[in-house]
């Protein structure tokens, strides 16, 4: 028998009812407080994706992050929100102590072949293979689940905050640790694999989080499995830190140009 | 007794139990098939803000377009999912013959004065007064319900479609008409009114809508106040068209330059 990934693991879903499962989170995607919200996420689209009645990939996922996530046991709920011919709507809760502490909206598609265009072009970077990954060993969890090769805005971790704010921008090749072949699952969480912004920026340490996520996939299955393993070029920037909050967007690429992901989120950050 | 403005009428919502309401489309902001995206969003918001509970302003929307909206009445029904000390979260959903047609998440912060850093900046364009409207005399609905002056990417109507696919990118100043101080929900409401992507990109019309609509809001209820009526820059681009569905990234600036509100979405088109 062979180990499941750390990923399939910490996103694993048991059934305990109608659309109702048991989960846990993992030491392996632990964060500051609480869980890697990657993983959260993951988990989240997981239950609508195995859910019998989906009818296809995921177009579009939405996570609120309602609360801290406790390290432990959590239930999740789901339900069919509308299903159309061409889109279908998920509403996913994750809840611990009888309190939802996070909460999703999943849109799933029936994708057909239609005209194509591709406006967004990836960045020109060196391949993934020539640029040194961070040395995150002995960081502990989901920092040791991801290789980061950074190609532009790599976080200065020991350095003193910098006089005058740093780019919010950062370009790097990630892929996952183990290696593990892209699938919407693991796609959900890279879309969160980016330091928080403000940690870039400014360069100081203090208490922050994401309060909610949105990710728009843009490729199907096949296209995610043929990549494999291979590093995702991931870009990150944001527009704004202000009064407790900050913006972050992204997208993901396939090394041949191909993207796959593009996303938002809001974080909180204390002051 | 002064006439509400055609938004103020649109979102209203009477009464019906505890947390449930009910409201109506309205030909003001009538679209092609069902009420323009904005004029929904802005009532789902509506809810949640006029709730009694309501924490402070709007952080984050999200707008989940799960049916058509049939023209006339609807319900809305919204709960609290979480509070905490600085956000709280709120889940929305509009009904129609007993199906959710649309459904939303709304985040609501109590915002503190904090560091701010802003590194997104307003494209450089002429004011607004010196760019003429869009002439939308006769176009009906929400096609009339702002002054659309383009700065770039103007709407190639009436012309052929082009040999190649034009640039996803438009700027312009937009404001209600007639004429209304801005507000949360108007916000909610500009940050859809875009005419979708691939209209200006390929040139063709062709049945399509947005599927699922994220909004988020970096400026306090007093800034917007501030604004009164004046014009607001927006910024609209996407990245990818493929496979029925395409995206779209939005920027709101008031003149002197302050991002009021960032947002995405994904809209389905048929072929």
């Amino acid at each position: 028998m062979t180990a499941l990934h750390p990923l399939d693991a910490t996103t694993a879903l048991t059934p305990t009812g109608e659309r109702r499962a048991s989960g846990s989170t993992s030491p392996h995607y632990a964060n500051m407080a609480g869980p890697f919200g990657g993983a959260t996420a993951a988990t989240l689209l997981r239950a609508a994706l195995e859910d019998e009645a989906c009818i296809g990939d995921p177009l579009a996922l939405t996570v609120n992050f309602c609360a801290p996530i406790a390290d432990g046991a959590f239930d999740v709920s789901w339900r069919e929100v509308r299903a159309g011919k061409t889109t279908q709507h998920w509403a996913v809760e994750l809840v611990q102590n009888g309190k939802v502490a996070a909460s999703a909206s999943i849109v799933c598609a029936r994708r057909r072949e239609t005209w194509t265009h591709r406006p967004g072009v990836m960045p020109t970077v060196p391949p993934a293979h020539t640029v040194p990954p961070l040395d995150m060993q002995g960081r502990g969890g989901w920092l040791e689940r991801y290789n980061f090769r950074f190609v532009e805005g790599a976080p200065a971790w020991g350095e003193a905050a910098p006089a005058e704010p740093r780019s919010a921008r950062s370009v790097l090749w990630l892929d996952d640790l183990p290696a593990r072949p892209l699938d919407f699952l693991s796609l959900a969480a890279l879309s969160d694999a980016f330091f928080v912004r403000i940690i870039q920026v400014r360069g100081t340490r203090q208490p922050m989080g994401t309060v909610t996520l949105t990710t728009y996939f843009h490729a199907s299955g096949e296209v995610l499995a043929a990549n494999g393993a291979a590093p995702i070029l991931g870009v990150a920037d944001a527009k704004i830190f202000h009064d407790n909050f900050a913006d972050q967007d992204i997208s993901l690429w396939t090394a041949d140009g191909v993207l796959v992901a593009t996303g938002v989120q809001v974080a909180w950050f204390k002051e």
